[in-house]
């Protein structure tokens, strides 16, 4: 061992003990013949001090070194006169005894700071370097517990980790699959597994009853913001159970992660919110539950009063923004251009301020009477000094931009604060989803997803009408207006598993092509299952209060798909193409 | 939930409740007017019984049940008359009073009982049958158990769980890599990762000081038996540390996986053994120390006598195999056959039977003494009763090729007891191996492997024959004469790693090509650092008293690298080719 000691745990009762320490030169000063060093490890930072006693050697050795050179000090403890309480053994100090550099280092290219002068690319290039840092050590280390707790807490209530294949086989399903062609089988490919799906499934054939496992997931899509090809989730599945009780197992799941890493108690069940409700009062299938300023529509009570715009409307639906009555014209211009910006893609935005208990102006006001405009202020939820914001069109459409304006305004007003939790189920999904262009209906979730038993008659029904209004028994894990986790009871029984082969449009063969052993295996008994996934990457980026997943992931990839710190991907040699029957096209000739 | 209760959990004291049960049927006797139904799930197996007050009901469907239907069971918990002693829940029985058949099953392809009479092929096609069965149940939880207990110790000294990623560079080196071609960058591939070696020690590089994964590992090797394409590693890493540090830390892993998972304690210290010990003891550097029946070297006795085999062998080597004196003449023949196989290789086999205290009988009697065959027998450790087998010829050959006969011999002679454990650590392998063909140097591990500080003149050397004995700071985990893990401490220092690739050939041009990012990494302060990695699969396997790895992975890839369950690798269609930029071609247009 090269240390006695790491730089996080010596204190001021270790005054007096001849120590050895190692670690990286976090900075070096000079103050009259004294030199300090601040020495960093993973533990901390403890503070190596050479006063006049020092040997002119170590003197030598200390006028040589640079930022981030890794050091081997021996020295005793000592207390110091300045003490530094910012740090944990800031009341001491070591003098130094002796000094042996056991690696020199280039001058990092940005500072090894918590604040960094690096930018991105730079950062992404010399990953290990920025891994060095304050928050990106926090960030591994959160991950860590956050995976260690989730195993301790599943292995406790009986479940067993599986590992699943990495190597698998294409689906032409859902997202684009990375493969790997075959070398022993030329002309085939694996595929990497966009989830352990069927196979968890495979297992719950298998009579293994409740599996878990953080497993890595591929998807080969074009990188949105925060996208990673490669992504980790925790994956699960039981058998024999329904929804509540799958809900209820993973909500005690989340409890156990809120208490151990964050020190949370959450004594009541989370709110179980049907979907339909999300979209009516948040515009969204995740809402942002920490702050109210929830949608209301008012579309009946708008209408016939020769306002052309609201008298066409599918839809008209307010929010009361709290206390921003004051807002100026060009705030509301501004605001007003915002929604139209194609992300949101409203048409317009109509305004209410309830300046005080006589006073309203709007937008709108000489088609609507000072009363009319108190009453659909009322019907938001405004009192004064609030801002009532409207927004009228198609109801879905109209209803996702306003909910858009929620968040933005929530922003705005610092209501979204990343201490606060608001965890939240949002349950009874459509199963189906009618596609205009190719005038039939896609699974909302997957093809394996249970329809909600009380739906049955509707979904065994001929009418469009009716097959649209199938809720699923699935449901999603929400936190702070994020989608963490989500799941659903799956078909066991093959009779509804065909009708919904039928009502999807898929046919035997096809059926057979795609979805083959898992069909099969259901034919020699699958039990009642049902499962769900969340996303530890992000699980972890909420915990840590922070809105990127990069942090979180030790070597993360660019928004090309790019590993800066490997360069990967990379061209391959000639042989190893050859040996895979392979040959690379331009795109020309394809 | 479809159950009150599990198929484990009712005892004699639970006698009286009413309980609901839900499992598979395992199997169904009528006795008169009485059915047993024996209910099977993951938790164990409980007995139903349809008695003379059952309804006509019930009656009916059990009459319509077969093998593996999923069922519910409504019943109440009462004593059985004639208790089963081998099952946990054997004293009770459930009378039921209500059965509903929650999914059919069709006939399975072979049985589902611990011996099954299912072929290979059979169970692998119908993989989540067989896992059904409850030696693979046992294993799948064996491994659950190995892997959270291995997280618990490790992340209870202060490691920390760090994922790497899956989508690497492609490097040429060691085995041949799976190759993932990038849509996003046309040309270029991701490789899957051998091992997570290099980006453990980035990690290192950052500061991470000790690390772990349980990791997912890739080589695209021709499949020897019982190897996996994708296998899976506890990968570690550890920071200013020496050998014993590490062997010390990880030892202590492995005393804590055998005390929690198999009740056994060992309170020495494991052996550590010298590769050339390992070598000229058991002529392997994997001894099984299970039993003795070591190595002897003879040479110098035997040589003059004029046995010409003997006086121009560079290496003579006895074993004394004990109580096989009295083997027939048709025994050594086969004994001799078995060794000339070219997977032993050898030339012949020559044999000395100590019949009793005055009886010597050899092979070749005629060239020696009885005098002196006693005497050889001596120094191989014979005693009354003993068979000494003899190999000669060149030494390195000979002294495997004789361990691979010790082995054998081990094997016949029931030494080799799978409930016993014997560990060991090899230490002190060579750090280069030349090679004739190329007349060059290999790295015996890999380039980053030190050399051992006490070898660091001869390291420096000129002459070939100093480099040949340079020992590298590298151990193996040797259990029951398998290797379980290995690792060693790195190359940290620039000059070293310098001088290594000299050594190896290889040009600065050439090692930036292959390791230029660690190289680049290792410019900006790299601590020392070493680490290992056990093979989990083998690991599991040599816990559970197995020889094949396969019943330790819940989906294994056959020996042509198929999965047969999911039937993987398979074609995949024309647009995901031509977004790949790629075509595949005939071994013949290549």
């Amino acid at each position: 061992m090269y240390r006695t000691h790491t730089c996080g745990e010596l204190r001021i009762k270790d005054v007096g003990k001849k120590v050895t320490l190692a670690g990286w030169v976090q900075r070096i000063r000079k103050m009259g013949s004294l030199s300090f060093i601040d020495l960093r490890d993973r533990y901390g930072i403890t503070q190596l001090v050479a006063d006049a006693n020092a040997s002119a050697d170590i003197n030598n050795e200390i006028s040589t070194l640079g930022r981030e050179f890794v050091i081997q000090a021996l020295g005793s403890v000592a207390e110091r006169s300045s003490k530094n309480s910012r740090i944990e053994t800031g009341e001491i100090e070591i003098k130094l005894l002796g000094l042996k550099i056991l690696n020199k280092a280039e001058i990092p290219p940005f500072t090894i700071e918590d604040n960094t002068d690096g930018g991105e690319d730079l950062r992404a290039q010399f990953r290990y370097l920025d891994l060095r840092r304050g928050p990106l050590q926090r960030a591994m280390h959160l991950r860590h517990v956050m995976s260690q707790e989730t195993r301790k807490y599943l292995s406790s209530v009986g479940f067993w980790e599986i590992e699943t294949p990495v190597l698998v086989k294409s689906t032409p399903e859902g997202a684009r699959d990375f493969v790997v062609p075959s070398r022993m089988n030329p002309g085939e490919f694996y595929a990497l597994p966009q989830s352990p799906q069927t196979m968890k499934q495979l297992l719950m054939v298998a009579g293994y009853d409740r599996y878990f496992q953080i497993a890595k997931c591929f998807r080969d899509e074009d990188l949105r913001a925060d996208r990673q090809p490669e992504f980790t989730q925790i994956d699960c599945e039981m058998s024999f159970v329904e929804r509540d009780d799958i809900i209820d197992t993973f909500e005690g799941m989340i409890k156990h992660l809120f208490k151990t890493i964050l020190n949370r108690d959450f004594n009541e069940p989370f709110m179980k919110m049907p979907y339909k409700v999300a979209m009516d009062d948040y515009g969204s299938d995740k809402p942002d539950i920490r702050f109210g300023m929830k949608m209301h529509e008012i579309t009946d009570m708008v209408k016939g009063k020769g306002f052309g715009v609201f008298d066409s409307a599918e839809y008209v639906g307010a929010i009361a923004v709290p206390g921003c009555a004051g807002y100026s014209r060009k705030q509301l211009d501004e605001l007003t251009e915002w929604v139209k910006r194609p992300q949101v893609g409203a048409k317009g935005l109509v305004n209410i301020k309830i300046e005080n208990e006589d006073a309203v102006k709007s937008s709108i006001g000489k088609f609507y009477s000072d009363e009319e405009l108190k009453s659909i202020a009322e019907s938001a939820g405004a009192a004064v000094g609030d801002l009532v914001l409207i927004m009228s069109g198609p109801a879905r459409k109209t209803k996702i931009a306003l909910g858009t304006l929620r968040i933005e305004m929530g922003n705005r007003l610092g209501l979204r604060d990343s201490s606060v939790f608001a965890p939240l189920w949002v349950v009874d999904f459509p199963l189906l989803e009618w596609d205009e262009e190719t005038q039939r209906f896609y699974a909302e979730h997957h093809p394996f997803t249970a329809p909600k038993p009380s739906d049955m008659d509707k979904f065994y029904s001929d009418k469009k009408e009716d097959l649209e209004q199938v809720n699923a028994d699935a449901y999603d894990f929400i936190l702070n207006g994020t989608e963490v986790g989500g799941g659903s009871i799956r078909i066991h029984n093959s009779d509804i598993q065909e009708r919904m082969f039928q009502v999807l449009g898929i046919g035997k063969e096809e059926a057979d092509y795609k979805f083959g052993f898992l069909i099969n295996a259901f034919k020699y008994g699958a039990p009642p299952h049902g499962g769900l996934a969340f996303g530890l990457d992000r699980f972890c980026a909420l915990f840590g209060g922070q809105d990127s997943i990069r942090d979180y992931i030790a070597f993360p990839k660019n928004n090309v798909g790019r590993d800066m710190t490997l360069d990967a991907p990379s061209e391959i040699e000639k042989v190893q193409m050859d040996e895979l029957c392979l040959k690379t096209v331009s795109p020309a000739e394809k």
